[in-house]
């Protein structure tokens, strides 16, 4: 592939891409046994910390090894500074939902999007403890594993599940929470999984229609906006601009009856 | 055993329970495949109905070959009128969290209780798509499929994640929501899975450190609080007195140390 001065086999990538993802993942699992975790109960704290840098600082040796001008823009800050989406550039959250992998031991996601010139091509997000892989290569579909994953289908408001942490819908200084609680009285229900990567893996399976949370950094989506593309999720900040993926910014993902509908309806920011 | 005249051997009614439990999450992984659901998406709910009532009726006629003395409660009610707690009664929930069964097609659970005389004896969780058991033996412990559970160590309030659903923390009729304001500002973090028999496992298998909820069945607690008192978690309604099992009621469960933080200090029945 030929682009913008960038010679780039993506599926030469793509395949690149997915083996160092589940490399870290099997990294990840063996570092961290049940009991090791609990022995570490008082260090837990530090012990993730080490694993978050650990496993970024793999990624970035793999991937510098594979082309030395990629740049790799991490939540663990390991990585040169990146103040621009030139060229090749990695995001990539290592860790998404710490507190999940402390005392859950599961629920956490390697989360890794490559943009090229700006643009998103490739979106990952990898459930370490079920390996499994909700993936997609920009213009040639999605897939969940071996399985491609369908356009999502309209769903009506009122029988939509969406993904909102209990926070939003006490007052607070980002967001009117009095339309957050006619939203949640609105849908048929609500969830909390405390990793926005699974809940954005989630929206684009249609295991939930919409997330949406007041402050998120580029890691925590970068692979989920890709993968929204390929089935028809719309993703934006609440403002329903484009998310800066240079700063934090709020966020939404959703089917898009549901999108806007919220965006319409419930959203006013403070 | 000899108890109130009943003639038992716990054991031979562990090996049994599980073995039914185990059979019936195998007849709903069959009757459930990824594209079944798809195809019936319009009927949903009647595959959901169909299957839950299916498997309520599996259980029953199982239980039935095995002691036609003892009694099923179940939330599909196929069985019959249960007004007491006397003799052998299986409290069952053929799947606990019907919306996360047909929009995300994991997320669920079986959920039994046996009770022997008004107290319960045998206590069973069941993730049915992971393959996943939690369960315990009055008196003998609680185990996470093959590994034992351990019992609960403290946690501060504000460093627990709990389970809620973000609608107790909005203007409702049976909690000052305030009060529960103020909760989810204390705690670490806060989930919400769309199962109260998964929560109930989370809490019991220290991955959430408490739940709550304002209004439940039997069926969804059964199981769990018969674990919950080999791992030293604490479970009553939200007066701290025991659930009412005949009929339905506020619930909590938790790490002691933040169950008598929440009962005491954010808890206001309306």
């Amino acid at each position: 592939m030929k682009k913008g001065g960038i010679d780039l086999d993506i599926g030469v990538l793509d395949k690149f891409a997915q083996e160092i993802i589940k490399e870290a993942g099997e990294r990840i699992r063996a570092a961290f046994s049940y009991d090791l975790i609990i022995e570490t109960k008082s260090n837990a704290n530090d012990l993730v910390t080490n694993i978050d840098r650990d496993t970024e600082l793999f990624f970035i040796e793999k991937i510098k090894a594979f082309d030395v001008t990629h740049r790799i823009l991490g939540e663990e800050g390991m990585g040169e500074k990146v103040e621009s989406l030139e060229g090749v550039v990695w995001i990539i959250d290592p860790i998404d939902g710490t507190m999940n992998f402390v005392k859950q031991h599961r629920h956490f996601m390697i989360s890794v999007g490559i943009f090229i010139e700006g643009k998103g091509k490739l979106g990952y997000i990898y459930d370490v403890m079920r390996d499994d892989l909700f993936y997609a290569i920009a213009g040639e579909g999605a897939w969940y594993n071996d399985k491609p994953l369908r356009k999502l289908t309209p769903v009506k408001l009122e029988e939509a599940v969406i993904g909102i942490n209990a926070s939003w819908v006490t007052p607070n200084k980002r967001v009117n929470h009095e339309k957050m609680i006619q939203l949640i009285r609105k849908v048929r229900g609500t969830r909390s999984y405390g990793s926005a990567a699974m809940e954005i893996a989630f929206v684009v399976s249609g295991k939930l229609d919409a997330y949406i949370s007041m402050r998120l950094a580029p890691w925590d989506i970068a692979g989920g906006i890709i993968i929204a593309s390929e089935v028809g999720a719309i993703a934006s900040n609440l403002k329903g601009e484009p998310f800066d993926f240079l700063s934090q910014d709020t966020f939404i993902i959703g089917n898009p009856t549901v999108y806007q509908e919220i965006i319409a309806n419930y959203i006013e920011q403070l």
